[in-house]
């Protein structure tokens, strides 16, 4: 296909025409698509029907009543979890209930107030504390941070994960920043996998740092979440932080949430002594034990099959990632006027459109019945500074919504950017 | 009996004696006993073995799938649950995971920190801002305050709940007080109920308030936990509070925890349109949704038949505090040296000894092997200005080891409290 900025007046009109016949008609149809969350689908939750089967003993492997309060960091079987997910010992995790966020915004809640690490380092004694964002990034780390009062900076994302070059550099010389955000594996939205060197130089970061409190948050809520299989490999960075002597400043999220149930999973956290003690501390200033109950329910369910279980998931996610992707290209393909990445996991898809596009886009979108997650809502404050991301959530849709939904999005594409074109041409030209 | 203070000196000593060899028995015994939570014992969350089962759909009452992210407000069917236990409609709730304390914390948080009233009302604005804490009470209740900066003021409790000629006082006179903590029915730890004429000065107290943001805490984790039936009332707060225009100034809390699953359970807030908001904005920064397949396996076991359960509980319950009453009448009745609550309902006993002794003695039993409550920790700052009450729990222990403990208690009561005769008494008398 040419190029669109080759076509002519007359062609590109004629393409607007087409497209917007089409996008008439999808209006016609009142549809109500949506791919705006990272919603599993129902056949995807349907993969965990045994969670809701009874459990032969509510006794926990060290005789704990599953039942019965107690046992903030969890059970030693949920803790096993954790740790085949984070890669970490189970005595290095805190296994809680269904929210990883929630441990996420209680670590940095933590950092600010009480202190990581038992003595009087707390965040909230910079005068204006600061975290870095690679972008675009997931919204709901940006509003942990907003509504604790830490500002964002935004770093670059590559394939290869966040510059590196520019976070170090960042960070050595501003005391004030205090730490990064970080989704490691299949990222949200851009799908990459940190490369090693990006790991290696994450452990490092907080030696690099001005910041004698500096800390690495490490969700790595796509963990197993393969559409591949062997899995492909992240460099342990655990490990590496350990070697590095920096094992105090980084902290590990995971959970089920996407494995068995959104609703009904478990969060984990991982990491050394220190942060489990002070996040323990934290939790246990409002609340006395998470759902063990649902704890063995996971541990029984997943333990020793995550691949199996996981390669299920891809049997239903790789499909409609395969049709994102087809579509983008048979619609967008060598227009010039967008790329986007192809996952071999997680759940999302970043498209780039023309600077300056992404909010009409998703507007124009909008108005013919497809939701899609707010242009900006991958940056901090909402704001996109080139306004050209698009974050795109296959997963909840049918196939074949998903295909008119996608339909939707590259015709929305195709006129905004056809507008642009006319806009800036020379008249008459 | 003979009041202690009438005996003689040889008589002291011979119980004291007698006492002495019984508690050597016991020490020999090696017993590991703890009456120091409420927690329900075994037999109790064996009542709720259907949890267990599963359930026919997954599918809540308005269509949400209740595997899925969402609904932070929690599905229908559990905040109607909720209402039941809090005695208002189901649109009044928001039905959240295993934890009402955890809601306490927020909905103080919340008022501290980001406003219930959708307004620049902040308690963190007042120089330091007090809550009103009657004593005895929960030492959880304290620990929120004490980890959000919030002082306490004690206010004294009677028979028919806090003083509400202090409370009023106190809350008239001062605007940095900003609250009060209440468990209306089954009181923590004294298991009174509040009569009506104080849950009406409750609902009142908003108004006589100094300050404008005054908000009672209504923790009714005992709502339905009598033992004997129909089931004892307790005045409607939030109608009264409705009635006298304080409606947005009344937090009701409830929860499962002690029905069903300590661990596994449901908690619940209750009140006005302005305070769930203001609640669910503050929940929606750390967490997408709660564990809806508990909410739907809670709502399906108890709807319709919450007193019939709790009538078993009762079954278990009610003779373990008749264990608890009949060793202290046959123990320390007539000594004159201590007194002690009878609740109908709830999962504490409190217990009054001599000024000056209340440490003293859960030490020494501490040293038999009984392990009690932190003397103290029913007081903010864990500081009995009279160093008199001690808290029982008596749900936990199985029967014999319940008698055998309160032996040890009342043992170490007559002790100590003989030993604080003998140093009091003039020598030679």
């Amino acid at each position: 296909m040419k190029a669109l900025k080759e076509l002519t007046a007359t062609e590109l009109g004629q393409l607007r025409q087409r497209v917007e016949r089409e996008l008439a008609l999808q209006r016609a149809n009142k549809l109500a698509l949506d791919l705006s969350r990272g919603k599993p689908s129902p056949e995807q939750l349907d993969l965990s029907a045994e969670l809701n089967e009874p459990l032969a003993s509510l006794i926990a492997n060290d005789g704990t009543d599953a039942r019965n309060y107690g046992a903030l960091r969890g059970i030693p079987e949920a803790r096993a979890l954790g740790g085949e997910l984070m890669n970490v010992a189970a005595d290095r995790v805190l296994a809680a209930g269904n929210s990883s966020l929630f441990l996420m915004y209680q670590v940095a809640a933590t950092a600010m107030q009480r202190g990581l690490w038992a003595d009087d380092r707390r965040w909230s004694r910079a005068a204006g504390p600061r975290m870095l964002a690679p972008v675009p990034g997931y919204d709901r780390h940006f509003t942990i941070c907003e509504s604790l009062g830490i500002e964002m900076l935004n770093v670059a994302m590559r394939d290869s994960g966040p510059d590196m070059d520019q976070a170090q550099r960042l960070a050595a010389e501003d005391a004030s920043i205090k730490g990064i955000w970080c989704v490691p594996k299949y990222s949200n939205p851009t799908g990459c996998i940190y490369a090693d060197e990006t790991v290696a130089a994450m452990a490092e970061l907080p030696r690099a740092a001005a910041a004698d409190d500096f800390v690495v948050f490490w969700d790595n809520a796509y963990a197993v979440h393969d559409f591949e299989f062997p899995a492909a490999p992240l460099a342990n960075l655990y490990d590496l932080a350990e070697a590095a002597g920096t094992a105090e400043h980084v902290a590990l999220f995971s959970s089920t949430s996407k494995m068995t149930y959104a609703s009904g999973g478990l969060g984990f956290c991982g990491g050394s002594d220190a942060l489990l003690n002070a996040l323990e501390g934290t939790l246990s200033l409002m609340c006395i034990g998470p759902d063990k109950v649902a704890q063995l329910r996971h541990a029984r369910f997943l333990s020793g099959r995550i691949e199996e279980h996981m390669a299920r998931h891809a049997a239903i996610l790789k499909p409609k990632f395969a049709i994102v992707d087809q579509v983008l290209e048979e619609e967008l393909g060598g227009l010039g006027i967008a790329r986007w990445t192809q996952p071999k996991g997680g759940y999302f898809v970043s498209l780039t459109t023309p600077p300056r596009t992404a909010a009409d886009i998703v507007k124009q979108a909008g108005e013919v019945g497809l939701k899609l997650t707010p242009a900006g809502a991958t940056f901090p404050y909402g704001r996109d500074p080139n306004d050209d991301d698009i974050r795109i959530a296959p997963s909840f849709a049918p196939l074949n919504e998903l295909e008119a939904a996608m339909r939707v999005l590259t015709g929305c594409v195709k006129l905004v950017a056809i507008a642009q074109l006319h806009r800036e041409r020379p008249k008459g030209g």
